[in-house]
């Protein structure tokens, strides 16, 4: 990347220091203070869903909400220019995001109209998923990716279980109950055992004979027990790349491996450890 | 087998191929569209009792119905045909799905009647466990499977206590709340008891006296505590389960044992190692 | 014992074998059926609290009552005459059990009333405890307890700060929701974030203001990633007493230890291993 | 700490001994007695916001309130004569609690009023902590603090996108619902996502398009597979520690490490083991 930088203007690579650096002081600043803003700007989109709000507030909100865009408009901006490879940064998941977001108040300017509204409401959203930005200070997100890429097809296994005993229950409800006890049909059918094996509990449908309590009793210990499994499945990979990942901190100086991930020195020699 | 398929004609060889082939590329291309057809057809059932759906496309759902009926019609009597042991996959698991899940159809000919229909809906369900079928394609299964047996004896205890415990809090509660708030009897209590200790909380039942809700409170931190205990046992057990099939997969060339169950090369020698 | 034994009758001998033998056959045979009757005479009492069952059947119900009770009577009476030690027995957690599951009955007709009727009805529960009989055919229980009881101090130390937080909580949902939203006292306060923090969530009572649903949201998040913490603690517990059980088994004949719980052979050796 | 008691008072050496003492037997009873009279007036403010108490036992629960109080007052006051170092207790974090949660009963000479009762009686809660100085006598509080210090960036991690999803969640759910079915705004929306996730499921609030149920479904079923994670992280760490704690017991005579918590002797050379 050095050859690279060398080819830019100084201002350029000020520029990508601040904007794209993770390391550097500044750019930390910045990242924060980009942060702060999203989160506001987010806030901002959900506060203004309340109506006596968006009646006191609605223009300054509005007003507010004009000047973010304006801001992660020109952060883009930025963003394209100092990139050392633009079309690359326009494709990368984070171009995709910071994109979409700032789209939709200038869509509301061309569209007007409450229904075009309401779909950009959902595209503003967009914005919350630059936070995912924040992940890259956090290493242990791998860890966990990992435990859960692993027993991905243990948990698959358990879902494709699950839906069987789901549908099954709910036919039986179905013709237990009857639509006159709230159990109109066994897609709804199926809407209450999910709200019960996942011991939810509305109680916006619940059995009213004898007959359909003690199924959704049965229905609830079954919940109540499964729940087990996708926490035992996780918690044993989880446990096991912990292990993995403690064996791979191994001491540069005396070779001692199994450090704990908190660990600064070696405890068998005292040299430094390097970081995870 | 092999020299038993040489007395068949290659027309059965092909279609056994096709048909209960798991390996061949056409018989997981057949599984495939077997899957679908299945999927589609239990859900047309489940859609079919949403009464609008049903009134507008009654007509539509009840055609396709029928041809998924003698689809897996054909489907059965082409597998009986091609089957080396017929009687044997008459009498097989999949066998009987297969027969129950389109002789209803067929049975609401005969017996005409809602009251008759309504028994059929359950039966056709029946062809929900044909999805069991995809289970060939995971082995993950096993383990977990072999946990929960290993742990069955442990999870039963668990459960005899736990029906104690409710046997007792749905007295008592009987006793304090009794009929005027909704405590009718002790099996309904029971109904409480279960819906609480299981944390699902329907709302439907609830404790209105101030002792009542003080046990109540009490039933729930039992609930919420002891929810811990199968947990604790299954995940102990499958983390057992998962170190040992680690231990099984032993590289055939230096012999190193305690492969990852994602590793293909052995982290010893690089020799390759068999997939699990 | 046998030395002792010789001092008894015959007849003395064989009805301890029976009553009392968990080995002999005759013995298991008198337990199922002991059991059977005692589930059965449990069921009666429950579903007796059916209005219309009682109504119709409260008849037969009452003589099945009666006739249960003479047995359990016969039977405790036999017990006190074959036990070698009569007060020994009678002293025994079972010996009170079966003195007080049969006495009820009794009082009944001492002191008729309906008021005692219902505290009767709690005493006759007794009889559900002769079930616990049952444990002397698990040994699994035994892991679990000693589980427990390992982890019974971290789970008090939980259990104490969980309190703890939940008063903290009642009173703050107190000041914010106030008697209006029916958080009418601290108590029900108190009530109502055991409901929530235990995910119960009954919807009897539900916070009003925005404040108080930020606040029970928060309560829910507290309560979702506490419930980790019990299970933390017993799992730990529970897979460390796994690894001690199975380190005690040990082959008599090569002495190799570690074999899984349910092994019958040394996987060294290949000679038989004892029951665990 | 010894030769700056010589420079005490004997009175103020065994004042120290009581108040601050936790070994000494008189130091334990006033511990204890200190401990029951907190929990009594903590009991007493609860029960009083019942009104029905309130009307009748007013009078008495005001003049125990104020006998506690003076009695808390009396303790602050010889804390702070016989204490070594003054304003080190005085600003310890108990030290600070004993002050606050006495304040409030003269505050409420000083400014009378309902509404600032209201204020005083959150502060009288503060009394709650005290009941933390129990803490002294649990060490295990410490391995669960490791563990969960050990496993609070991945906590962290794990709320972090769960807050990411119940906001996904909770814009879709009131795009899809909208305020006509009880989502009136984001910011309620969200309120109901995460009484779905958790599992809690009041009712207050519900789907009623079939839509609406589908994505709530599904919402349950995430929650339900999600809870597994931060008990699979705290699960891991937890036995961790315990593995790590166990092989610091030490035995002082043959050096072998790896004893139980409950271990009182060393299993290799029998020599007693140093407590805990």
């Amino acid at each position: 990347m050095n050859t690279e930088e060398k080819s830019d203007s100084p201002l350029k690579q000020k520029l990508r220091n601040v904007i794209f650096g993770t390391e550097t002081p500044e750019g930390k600043r910045f990242d924060i203070i980009l942060m702060i803003c999203i989160v506001l700007s987010v806030v901002l989109i959900f506060i203004d869903t309340i109506e006596h709000i968006n009646e006191q507030y609605g223009q300054l909100i509005s007003i507010a909400e004009w000047s973010f865009t304006v801001l992660f408009t020109v952060e883009y901006i930025l963003r394209l220019y100092c990139s050392l490879n633009r079309l690359h940064y326009a494709r990368s998941f984070f171009g995709v995001v910071d994109l979409v977001s700032i789209l939709p108040s200038y869509l509301g300017l061309i569209f007007p109209g409450a229904n075009v509204a309401l779909a950009l409401r959902v595209l503003r959203l967009f914005r919350v998923f630059r936070v995912l930005k924040l992940l890259r200070y956090l290493s242990d997100g791998h860890l966990l990716l990992k435990a859960m890429v692993q027993s991905s097809r243990k948990v698959f296994m358990f879902f494709f279980s699950v839906s069987l005993i789901i549908m099954v229950l709910s036919v039986i409800m179905y013709v237990v109950e009857g639509p006159n006890n709230g159990f109109t049909s066994i897609p709804k059918s199926m809407y209450w055992t999910v709200v019960t094996i996942t011991t939810v509990g509305y109680g916006d449908i619940t059995p009213q004979t004898p007959l359909g309590q003690g199924i959704a009793a049965l229905t609830m210990l079954i919940g109540y027990s499964i729940i087990a499994i996708p926490t035992g499945i996780l918690t044993a990979e989880i446990s096991h790349e912990m292990v993995r990942t403690r064996d791979l901190r191994k001491c540069s100086n005396c070779g001692k491996k199994g450090h704990d991930n908190d660990a600064e020195y070696c405890n068998h020699c005292g040299s430094e450890l390097e970081k995870l």
